[in-house]
């Protein structure tokens, strides 16, 4: 066992910093999927694409059809196959792989996501990718928090298996979940029915908190509901100097939301949060501002506290629009729910862990903040009375995820690798 | 001389059209200032280009070195002179004409707008100038005021001065103006001296109203004192949910500004106007927005009226940034002046114009509004006793200036310059 | 005539020093209302009184009954007759007094408003009253505005007309107008009737511009129509610490509604104004504050001005109350129309005045601002082609209308009664 | 002991109903002060009233000296005598009661708060003060919050010291404190080193929450701290018809000051509340307000919490003032700590109510919330080391705290008497 993570450590170096060059927006991973299939079924893993993947009309903040037809047009120039590419039109990417033992035990389900974000890579000599030439190949995309390692990680777990496969038992799923970032994914995939009936669940994040490569934490407390909305007022412009009275003003409407919005009451049943990340309005200097766009989060720490911040929210949006008399739209672009790791796994992660090689330490619980989407697959699983953990896997991070620098050290795969293979081979094999 | 305006109209078209499929923004004006040095110079006319034309720090609004070395090297392809594009480096375009009889008289000069506007032409079939196949060049740039007419008016009085010099008497000056939009240019040419002992000054503008092709207006009264302000908030990240309170929130700064900015008082002592027309804010979703950036502009019927509002303005700015703990910054990056033509020349105006035979009608004042640059030229005019006019030249508008599908009806142009060339000869002429 | 004057003028002064001692509020003038009847019988005159004067419903702003009764029975204690009483009961107070001459002529109107200030006078020595004792003997009120001048005026012309009877001819009728402060009397006398027929009407101030005494303004221009609004905003209170979230906050609604009605559009058809002039809201520190009060007035160059900012407001108000999920009242309690003396009765008041014997100057036009109700009756009797007129009568003013130490010299009555007798005699006598 | 419960509540309910009929606002507490102070003396304490009880500079919120005076006056026509007037003078209120046992032993201290509430007592017949005829006698103040009880509680504590003080060891602080409402008299007491020296300090509230008569909690948790700041615009009044520029709006910067203080960003490390409870601003409907007063408190889960959001609140406050260029005061009126009671006391507490004929139940630690200045006490206590707690006492209540027709069940008094004795003997006598 020691000897698979140490002969893999290689390839899980190339894998990354092959993903780290390419990488894609949420639902527009098609070259990533792609990939990911072609690496999977290579491994001997049952394949789903495309509509097995997820329940088309339950994915949220789909990219413009333009926008998907850019991205796929590209993706046959990376020589992404066509029959492969036509089911995943669309904006239907993420790739789902499945290995039955034909033993009987549990099934276990692990979750990988893909997608990268809108940041233009740094340029700066110092930045480790640029050292080593794997920088982004993607004008204003990057994967800045770190999914090119959870992958990475996910094929390093799809080796052991098919490696292993002998030795253990159940049925194991991986997930490669598209559009992560922004919460738009996970409740399509689950939407379809595919956490069910498992068992186990296992998810996690590296970096997070800037711990020490080598320490891990059983799962996490503090992933807060959260929704996405993105919001357009549609007014009148009118020339701001001779006709003002005649504009309807979609900038002032959009202002007064935001100062509203900040003001929603405080919550005495626990933390809420609020953010207008976002504004564009206007066109010219002097026309009456026709056109506002927000993209707006609440979060509460219930799904009780995120619904008083969502609708509290709307109330707002409505009465600024009405406000300026112009007209409004709200589009929900992204949601996560509160998410509680089983504590029953703490102890036997815990036990598993405590033979690795490259793992130091292992943290019961860490108390993060911020939301994920793994929480609608973390809530199916514990609802079905299986067990679900989200851990983390610590790397010292110079610059915070999401910044144009950010970087984590290539040691934690291993570490990571190692973590989820010793739980399959603990908890999930005949021994 | 009627003789002269037939015989020229089918040149003022082609020029027209040959600028319009060409346009520049305000400062990278390059090429249309060296194809009119080139045509003037042709004609007879002593050039001026570069630090003759403008003082060079009283220009408002400069784009970035980075977007004018973008155009000067655009310049070069398009085949514009190296010791002439050196001259006009950095910005400094334009050109102006001069033409001396010898003979004792009046200092006459003509000003004629030659910059375009950022604004994508419309690809509409019905659009004449894609029926004609003249369109914008240029992406995302394009003449939708109608300032390619005026040049085309302009250099048609240029070429009747030409053949018509010896029946004249004093001096002329052309000013082919860079940056009218925004209120950026007048102000730096009237820095440099052009207009300090001017005896009589024309300009004008197609269109405005939807007047019939055939009327002229004398003269206009109601053009406002404006200044245009760009403001940009500084404030500090945070993660929305793990740490508001670090934040320092330039959005919400932004809004209360725009709140508190359409609130300032009404004047008793006149018209006042305010508009917010852009606002761009924020980075993503989830992030405290470090940055704001609005675009702004005040008017006032007297220039005590524009300081009023633009005082305001600013002690607002202040104070919103100061409400959430964010720096700030106020470029002015354009301005304008009140404009009343002088009622002293509307009669010999009409005098001249009923010679006409493409004028039909001449009104002797059109009340209009908006802001105008030329308000710098006319106003130091008038203060050295001269006088100075602000003409308006019909033509139907199907949509309004600025508009994607803005056009003008080319008969406009021979009215124009007959209207000019026979003010010219009826008033500045042996006779 | 001019013996008229000098006889009369103790008892102006006399009747001045009554008035000012006894201040009543709008719709409470009990006392006023009944010395001015019993005086105007005296005289001679028809008195009409009650149901006769104002259409009930058609006032605005009436006290509550609280308030009325208390005036009431404060008035009985004042000794008015119970059956006059009976008669005002529930604020309809003024009264109108009629002569006719019984020969033909014109049927000439005259008003004079009575009602005061909710202002505490000043007991600063040196404040005239004060110093001649007859400071107002009602806490809270004060005649601050100079209508104890204009119901004396009143009373001088009536002299006049008992007096000179014999030489007039047509009808006269006088209007002793309640609840002129806020706009509240005068729509409701129109609405009777009372100016259907009138063919000259006249009415005017004393001060507004600080003119010498002995200068009067033959007519004025600039009176903004007007609405004056009260707003309630009702919401749910709750402890601000425990229970923040259960509250639905009347303070930051009407907060939000200050804001934006500030920011209502100028427009470019005229004079606009918006002023929010009284907040009152909230109970305790710690509590989420469940009621808010508002005192709005809109005013515009025409009705049309106006009305587009009364709706503009209406709309806002609305808004802003749902922003906060609160309820919401808006209640008219007063109106003015745009007024405009008819200038055809300069000339004939110039030559009318020009006899005078305290009268020194005469302005033909004065501009004035603020608004006044005499507008809904001038605009009545415009509208039926009689002519109407709002005069000013000057005095140094060393304090400002509406303020605690207002006070104006006494000599304008004597130069008030002598320019409204003069024009009498002029123009509606036999000569 | 438990004759002595039984002997002593019909005079409890005497000196509640009593008290309960002079209710007094914070600071103005003269004549409950001496009744106390009378009382107190004739049972055997050492009395200190005046600048021995707070430290003068220290309060906060004192009412002007024209209430103080007129409260004086009030005093002495109840009877006070002149000098014991003369030391409290200046709203020095309280009383502060000591006894030395004379043996060894701990310094206990008890707190009692003495103030009643701005609020008119209900005239409801229901209302069982007002069916056995007690209901307040001063207009507009009551005892809505039960300090009538705490002051009766007191005197029960004190009668049983008096009469078993031969048992008792150590010494007896009975704090009876002025102005607990607004958090404006803790803060003074302690300043004066009253606390310094205490072992053992006890004090607590009737109702809170609505528990069943019998029910104890012997400490509470979640207090926050808090601060209380009044906060005047002023800015210049100008007629908003005529001349609405030269107006400064302190209306509007308040308004804006609360929009903004509402959206301060929640905090990552705990609980934090903002409210503005109160606004009047304004003079009438057509000045442009002069003339702004705002009510607000800040509350944090802790003190650091608390200066987060008081700081956020004075820089938006300062920059609203600023945001209309008017002036601006913020006055300090109260302040609380947060307030965590000694666990170490809980089962002494338990031991001892146990032996209760009146109590029937001890929960160990209440969780509620709102703010005690009594935290000012009890933090100085357990900075040296002493041990504090805040009891609850239940009662039912059909009507909250604060509200006009509060009221608690008599019954509860004997219970908070017994409790209070019981641990007297069982911690603090020789046993």
């Amino acid at each position: 066992m020691k000897g698979f993570i140490e002969s893999i450590t290689p390839q899980l170096i190339q894998w990354r910093r092959d993903f780290h060059q390419y990488p894609e927006l949420g639902f527009t991973e098609y070259v990533t999927s792609y990939k990911l299939a072609k690496e999977l079924e290579r491994l001997g893993f049952t394949i789903h694409i495309g509509k097995d993947v997820m329940k088309q009309e339950a994915r949220l903040g789909i990219p413009s059809s333009k926008e998907l037809q850019f991205y796929e047009s590209k993706a046959i120039k990376h020589g992404v196959e066509k029959d492969i590419l036509d089911r995943m039109q669309g904006g239907m990417t993420g790739v789902i792989a499945t290995w039955n033992t034909g033993r009987p035990g549990d099934h276990v389900a692990l979750r990988f996501d893909i997608d990268a974000l809108p940041i233009q890579e740094t340029r700066e000599t110092s930045h480790f990718p640029h050292q080593q030439g794997f920088t982004s190949l993607n004008e204003q995309v990057m994967h800045a928090c770190g999914h090119d390692g959870h992958m990475t990680i996910g094929l390093g777990v799809a080796s052991f298996i098919s490696d292993y496969h002998e030795r253990l038992c159940g049925k194991f799923t991986l997930l490669f979940q598209p559009a992560e970032e922004g919460g738009r994914g996970a409740k399509a995939i689950t939407a379809n029915g595919w956490l069910d009936d498992v068992d186990y669940f296992y998810s996690g994040h590296i970096g997070i908190e800037s711990l020490p490569v080598g320490t891990v934490a059983a799962t996490v407390d503090g992933f807060l509901a959260s929704s996405k909305l993105n919001v357009t007022f549609k007014g009148v412009s009118s020339h701001a100097g001779m006709k003002p009275e005649l504009g309807k003003n979609a900038l002032l409407a959009a202002s007064s939301a935001v100062s509203s919005l900040y003001g929603i009451s405080r919550h005495s049943g626990g933390i809420t949060r609020i953010n207008v990340g976002k504004m564009m309005a206007g066109s010219g200097r002097n026309i009456i501002p026709a056109d506002a766009y927000l993209e707006i989060e609440t979060r509460g720490e219930t799904e009780e506290m995120n619904s008083y911040m969502q609708n509290e929210a709307k109330r707002i949006i409505k009465a600024s629009a009405m406000m300026q008399g112009v007209e409004y739209q709200i589009e929900a672009v992204g949601q996560t729910e509160q998410l509680k790791g089983s504590n029953e796994l703490i102890s036997s992660i815990e036990i598993a862990c405590d033979k690795g090689k490259y793992i130091e330490q292992v943290w019961p619980v860490a108390l993060v903040s911020g939301s994920e989407d793994a929480s609608f697959m973390m809530n199916r699983v514990q609802a079905n009375n299986g067990l679900a953990t989200y851990m983390l896997f610590g790397t010292p991070l110079d610059f915070p995820h999401h910044h144009p620098s950010f970087d984590f050290q290539e040691d934690v795969l291993p570490v990571a690798v190692e973590a989820l293979t010793n739980i399959i081979q603990t908890n999930h094999s005949n021994k």
